[in-house]
């Protein structure tokens, strides 16, 4: 096909056919069609807009543009996906807890960019855990355990790739069709049968408001239906980072501590909305959705769950059972309240940004990072706050300049006030 | 400046300011700038439009992106642009005539491509005319004839061709602010203070209503007035040929034929409209602007123009004096009328793709032509046509399949109606 012809067509806002679409995404996957004519028809996306049908195609396409996953033998199989967050430690309670529930959880998983953690990097703080399996011990130890997570295959969805780094360079990121179908491209290929969203809305979060994360979720509803695929989404704040722990080890502590039935209120309510919603996406009833992810994490089958897990990638099961034995950086660097009053503001961005200036992640992909640096929040919004005591303690190797700098990033991100604030709701919607 | 920032500030809609657009337009001539980054700002262009002011200041960084030509040392310079058309030999007799008016031309024109012709290669059907000359000379020769005319310079508005080139695969073409300051960047860098602009309407021209041409006639009169420019425009119908010759030799004789009094009525017409508005932009008064340019007609004083600069380019007066010399191909196929009636339909493009089937046209810039080749209309709109009696006459080397394809094209564009038809007007609109 004549590719001025297509980008004409969406250009002067019409829909495009599968056929087309194929002809633009497989033609710039192979480098037949140039990045100047994609990026031309990534302008037109942005400003036109796609139907819902085309973009589960555009998202189908892009999903079959490299290695796929066929899970089909295995029973119950349950994707999660979050947009990103600070502290965001959900996967690592959630799978094990959706496991002993009786789903499997046979998930690839990303690691770490900028000021957002990545499951994989957080799961390597924990001695001798692997992140690559063959596809066939894969799927054996999803059958056998409930629950396998590897890297994200480098041939998984190759054309959302090349779109995102293309999108990234002119300006036609924030547009909803193109994030809805560069995040579902990679769950369709990956293989699950049902997929939970949890979209953080937010000044930290890729759609701030309310109204544009409820655009992007029922986008992403749609796409997995017409794809085949049972989807539901959450929306909740990501205002104040999740829970009190930011850092890799300091992240694995808390969710084995909320897998011991304790760990932050926060957390705790996120894994068990998400938890109900892929009980009652796999034919659970109200009634057991409501009972089974409260008694996972009351009589320790999730941690057992996610002990199992540990050991079958390579894992030592000792750090489960001791977590206390996790690397931590053994300076502490108190983050002082400005004022005495209650804390009405805990930037998610600048503790993220915090834990990075202190080598807890990376700018570019590829990087090492340190698992044992993070950031403890003392105190969370709606705490009351005293002058001069500490807010957060920053855990790092040595108190120096970046220290003193990483402090500075997060006490900016501080409000307190005279008067206690009302606490902002952490779920904020439902879709299903 | 960051690329992405700008695009996004035109994606959201904002005007841009002239450091922006600098940073944009001259980034991108230097090579810094990828193609990518301006085809997506390219389509945001397109689709979000520029405001009056933006793309003014666009043209005159476009237009001084390479060589500008001074052309302030002469009095009342002249420029002439026509949007492009078939058998369009305007500047032939246009130029001359200005001169013997007392206008100073001193003018850059381009070669034909596809369907369209160009002045250059009709100049070149005369032995020994050359296209080029040193800026010294081309000054000194308009100072003292009134009339220079050079083939246009590489490096001239050098931005322009690279957008182009550019917008040619990425459907960005026909938006009237890239097209207007497409076109008047060239005009701005060659230096004339006065630019008249002839805007073709119709089936075969770039802006095919009345309104959209009404419109980029309005941005580029605007485009000069804000660079300190005065610029008139006139909107003449482009359905079918001007004049009754295509092809360059042919062209160049009927171009003389005007020049000596005679010559088709709609040429006559056109060159004394465009004359009349190039002496009113002129200073010269609505009295002189009517008289003037018949007279020059009248007298010879505009064919010695064109002899004198005939001459002083190289070429051989005697072709002027003489020009049923200049070699036209000997052999003469009919294209008959399909039926007879009036001749209501005779498509331009449908000629001129006629003339460059049969070699007297060029489908890649450089390739050589052959200038005694084209069609002879002998019937035009309105005029009575008999069932198989010539309508046209191609003029070629030899008679073949090639001749035979030619014709078919020409037939093809032929409506015939059993009434007659009222002749449309050639010129449909003056803006000033």
């Amino acid at each position: 096909m004549h590719t001025p012809s297509l980008i004409e067509r969406k250009r002067d806002g019409h829909a495009h056919s599968a056929d087309e679409l194929r002809a633009l995404v497989l033609g710039f996957t192979r480098g037949e069609v140039p990045d100047y004519q994609m990026a031309a028809w990534l302008m037109a996306v942005y400003l036109r807009g796609m139907t819902r049908e085309e973009t589960a195609l555009l998202t189908g396409i892009m999903a079959e543009s490299g290695d796929t996953l066929d899970l089909s033998g295995l029973p119950r199989t349950v994707d999660k996906h979050s947009t990103g967050g600070v502290g965001d430690k959900t996967s690592l309670v959630l799978a094990p807890m959706m496991a002993a529930c009786g789903l499997t959880v046979a998930k690839m998983s990303g690691r770490g960019l900028a000021h957002t953690g990545g499951t994989i990097d957080k799961l390597e703080s924990i001695p001798g855990w692997q992140d690559q399996l063959s596809t066939e011990r894969f799927v054996e130890q999803a059958r056998r355990i409930g629950l396998a997570l590897v890297g994200q295959s480098k041939n998984l969805a190759p054309a959302d790739g090349l779109l995102y780094a293309l999108r990234d360079v002119t300006a036609t990121v924030p547009s909803v069709p193109l994030i809805a179908s560069s995040i579902m491209s990679k769950k369709l290929a990956a293989g699950a049968h049902s997929i939970i969203l949890d979209v953080k809305v937010g000044a930290g979060a890729f759609m701030e408001t309310l109204e544009r994360a409820t655009e992007l979720a029922e986008a992403m509803i749609d796409i997995g239906h017409r794809n085949g695929r049972i989807v539901r989404a959450i929306l909740t704040n990501m205002d104040a980072p999740l829970g009190r722990a930011a850092g890799n080890s300091l992240e694995v502590r808390e969710a084995i501590e909320t897998l011991n039935g304790g760990g932050p209120d926060d957390l705790r309510e996120l894994c068990l909305t998400l938890c109900r919603q892929a009980l009652l996406a796999n034919g659970f009833s109200g009634a057991e959705a409501d009972s089974l992810p409260p008694r996972v994490l009351g009589d320790g089958s999730a941690l057992a769950k996610l002990r199992a897990f540990v050991v079958a990638q390579g894992g030592d099961g000792a750090y489960i059972d001791q977590p206390e034995r996790l690397d931590v950086a053994p300076i502490e660097a108190p983050v002082n309240a400005p004022q005495s009053g209650f804390l009405s503001g805990l930037d998610a961005l600048a503790v993220g940004r915090a834990v990075l200036a202190v080598g807890g992640g990376r700018e570019v992909k590829g990087a090492p990072i340190d698992h044992g640096v993070g950031v403890t929040l003392l105190a969370k919004p709606g705490d009351a706050v005293t002058a001069g005591k500490p807010v957060a303690v920053l855990h790092v190797r040595s108190a120096n300049a970046v220290t003193e700098q990483a402090a500075r990033l997060i006490r900016a991100g501080l409000k307190v006030s005279l008067n206690p604030q009302p606490r902002s709701p952490l779920v904020l919607k439902v879709i299903d």
